[in-house]
């Protein structure tokens, strides 16, 4: 059995790993510390809410309806870039030039869900290094699929040169979990090593 | 006694639901989610705070001033919507059509309260559904009393008919906890089944 | 060994501690509780990100520019008040008159800092109890150190008289961790018991 202290220990070391952003690592792509949304190629900005912004005759900028929320920490239901199809791009200026290793992408829970399902939930998606805004192609940094039934926070890890550095870095999401009309990203994060 | 992974257990799972929203239940009354409030009936806003806009010359609008607060997440100190005396109204149009079963009252602890008391929480009060907004009475979902001794979050629930369906849903608060000149409402959260 | 209802309980308790602003005390010094900062006398706001503000025509006010968000929980990356070189100072207006008892400094985890250090962080700071915004000296209530390798959240004790109340409380920050270009301030609080 454990102790009293072993387990305030364990209490301890979670709850530090919460306040950590949740993983513990530096996210490149946060727009607090630097990072935009620089390019959504043709991807089209789905509205899923009717206008509710002149209630109280307050003209309130809703951020739920740009790109850069999925570069911003607040994932309640709603605070989402959703896409028509389930085909969208977000081409991203991070904070700093670096060595990528990883992204983290994050839905809401399935329990916050009205259908109690996340079929707006990204599916298939890939992620591209860019050496320039204009550039089509970029390098195929890894391939990946989000886990419907899994931890809303995922990451997922590069197979990078270890070499190449960059400071664009491309989200191309491919299929989403079944949502016929729209996709739909809370967060995208990018995780690295600073280059030097 | 329990073993080091049972405690890893646990604490995982109470991690889980802190971050689902506290209480793991959809709010049919977020505001990112789609839900307003559209009236606040004879309810008069109270001004607590001194005007501190324009102390750097930025014309900044204070969110604790409207009843909007009530359905956003941020429950930070001040971060309420505080009417006068004990008894206010709000209807509110959620983000679907539901079956209403619970409703969630939250208010700061008493940890993070001035004079350690919370005199101007909420007391008594009572849940209606309504047809539609300009009707007066609708059906009673729920007469309650929030514990100003209790948890911060508190949720009660609704002894509805499991067949009526509501978008509107009207919150009257009918007394606080001693305070002689206003009452605040933190965030109220409303729970259900989606109508089919 | 500890039984698995202990388990509940120690994490029951760390999870209520973490909801109650992480550290359980009020906060005098919170501006949405209706505290402000004054005067920052001669310090020189650092402007540590280039503009991007007008990447999507939106007109956007980034909070990080001003000594306002030291007042402010939101503690993501980037949300700080820089000022040039290794001193700054800054006077506040609490939200209530009151003995001043403690006070808390926070600065990001070094989990979240690109370069795994945090050089901009505060080192030794004083702070000071005022009578009126004019005065130039106050009365030094207690001179400490952050320390870099410590909790993100750190509090320190004053050495109050228990008897003297103040409204306006001064930070100055002496030095920093070596960054040689700016200090960073997340956040800073004053605790206290109110006057009567
Ligand atoms: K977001
Ligand atoms: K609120
Ligand atoms: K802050």
């Amino acid at each position: 059995g454990v102790t009293e202290e072993q387990v305030h220990l364990i209490v301890g070391q979670a709850l530090k790993r919460y306040s950590e952003d949740r993983v513990g690592m530096v996210d490149y792509a946060l727009e607090s510390a630097g990072a935009s949304v620089i390019n959504t190629r043709c991807s089209e900005t789905y509205e899923t809410r009717t206008a509710l912004l002149s209630l109280f005759g307050i003209p309130l900028w809703y951020h739920s309806q740009s790109p850069r929320v999925i570069l911003q920490p607040d994932v309640n239901p709603g605070n989402c870039w959703a896409f028509r199809g389930s085909q969208g791009f977000a081409v991203i200026r991070l904070s700093s030039i670096i060595h990528p290793t990883a992204v983290t992408l994050e839905h809401i829970p399935k329990a916050l869900s009205p259908q109690g399902t996340i079929p707006s939930a990204p599916k298939d998606f890939a992620v591209y290094g860019l050496k320039e805004e204009g550039e089509e192609e970029g390098l195929l940094l890894g391939q990946f699929t989000y886990n419907h039934d899994g931890d809303p926070i995922q990451t997922f890890y590069l197979e990078g040169d270890g070499v190449s550095t960059y400071q664009l870095v491309e989200l191309r999401v491919l299929s989403n979990w079944g949502h016929p009309e729209y996709t739909c990203i809370y967060r995208f994060r990018v995780h690295g090593e600073l280059a030097h």
